[in-house]
């Protein structure tokens, strides 16, 4: 769709590791989407300029700014954005401009956050926290956003108090296809009711998880175990060890899962398992959200 | 080198998934070794033979008979050699005879052995426990042999009790070279100290090993952790994950790891750290005493 500078107001972008997702803003809401899989760890730095126009193009004629959040501020991204530490205010300022051959484009990243004790980092879910805590003012409690790297975020007074990351999807998809479980997992489908069972198991002893990983393998070949099955315990095992270690965060907490349908219900469903009842935000909403917060700071 | 029938009394034969070696044996000793990439997973049905003859083909002159142990006699193997189920002797025999199209070559393959619950497998270690057994008659306690998939196997009176696996090579190799943690591990190298940590640490909260991975990414960027110290590290989570699992196998028993030099002598550190004694067998001075006692049960 072609727009003018006229139409739209600025341009909210979403840069992780293996996607690339832009929309044009205007009264705050996006009035055109596009995204394509050039991610931050498939470009060089010459790379994202071109990357980001290709998606933007049709979307002005004139001089227009970017606000971009995620790995695109990362050491190997576009600009370094540096981090934040934490503690630090859910909207902390100290956007990044990139570097552009382009006179009409202004692009403004987002810094992430870190923690030095224990080390841990963020780029672009502090961004889906803002957004969060600006749908929802005043807000307090943890924040669960699963993903490749699942992260679990106190908040409390408006600022990131402490979080601390899960490697849970990427070890879901490095165990399902990178080892011999490969063969006995389906490659999608799902069985609650093993997921339910493989989650409270592994909360109950959470030590076995490196035993029961390989039963699925060997269940398979004694006792015909099915693939979807699998699929279904491997989350199961992955997920319960995950919230065995967040178990400081969860307990007690008023919690909120921000992430697409399936994964943040997969989240509020195994919380509801243990007992905790969380509600769901929708990924995409808060990410936003969190982009047109930044955006009020610096459209003076 | 040509070797002629009258010089050699049989072939012994180790095919895994990824590998195949094989030795010419006279006197109860190797006189010659080869070996090849051909292994299980790479090989149709058809293509066995003729993996086995590359190698052995200037070993006799006439007849010869080949004892076979591993993924060889599994369902996508050769031919499949039925599960025997514990308890069962660590000598079980039901060789199995391999279809060749040479009239010369006689393979027997090893039965692999299976527990039903939980369910779990072996094929090739039963024959290293043989062997192990035929080089130190009588011993009874815990047999670890490491690898791709680590088994823990308790032996008494003779018989192969229960067992254990834990897929720590695999997990190892998978989230090295598969996750976010491959910009941060180095590819060889070591630190005893960072292992010794990783794995105390595990061992003490075990349910931690979830959020502990993602911390080796977050130290390389913010504290510039050494990729060698990260390597070790992953080795120490992982095997710590291991050891707090399997500590109903080892706790108050004797123990033998079996294994090639470097592994072996790391889980004997291992267990040091825990203040349990193990002592180290050589990985293929084993096999070779297990194949040589099935050889013994079939020679007439």
């Amino acid at each position: 769709m072609t727009l003018t500078t006229a139409q739209i107001e600025w341009i909210a972008v979403d840069w992780g590791t293996s996607h690339l997702r832009a929309w044009a803003m205007a009264g705050g809401r996006p009035r055109c989407a596009a995204q394509s899989d050039r991610g931050m760890g498939k470009l060089t730095p010459a790379g994202f300029e071109p990357a980001l126009l290709e998606l933007i193009t049709d979307w002005h004629d004139g001089p227009v700014t970017a606000i971009a959040c995620g790995m695109v501020g990362s050491r190997q991204g576009w600009v370094e954005a540096p981090y934040k530490r934490v503690p630090c205010p859910v909207l902390p300022g100290g956007l990044v401009r990139a570097p552009t051959r382009s006179p009409d484009l202004t692009v403004l990243v987002i810094p992430g956050v870190a923690q030095d004790d224990p080390a841990d980092v963020m780029r672009g879910e502090e961004t889906q926290i803002m957004g969060f805590l600006a749908l929802n003012p005043g807000w307090e409690g943890v924040l669960c956003l699963p993903g490749s790297h699942t992260k679990w975020v106190h908040v409390s007074a408006g600022e990131i108090v402490s979080f601390q990351t899960f490697m849970t999807g990427e070890l879901f998809a490095a165990i399902g296809g990178h080892t011999v479980l490969r063969h006995s997992v389906a490659a999608s489908g799902w069985d609650g009711a093993a997921f339910a069972t493989a989650l409270t198991d592994t909360m109950a002893r959470p030590e076995r998880i490196a035993a029961r990983l390989f039963s699925l393998r060997a269940e398979a070949l004694l006792k015909a175990l099915p693939p979807v099955a699998a699929r279904a315990r491997l989350s199961g095992l992955l997920i319960g060890a995950e919230l065995a270690a967040a178990r400081p965060y969860w307990l007690g907490q008023q919690i909120a899962v921000i992430g697409d349908g399936t994964v943040a219900a997969l989240y509020v469903d195994a919380l509801a398992v243990l007992g905790v009842a969380a509600s769901a935000a929708d990924g995409e909403a808060v990410t936003l959200a969190g982009l047109s917060a930044a955006w009020a700071t610096v459209k003076g």
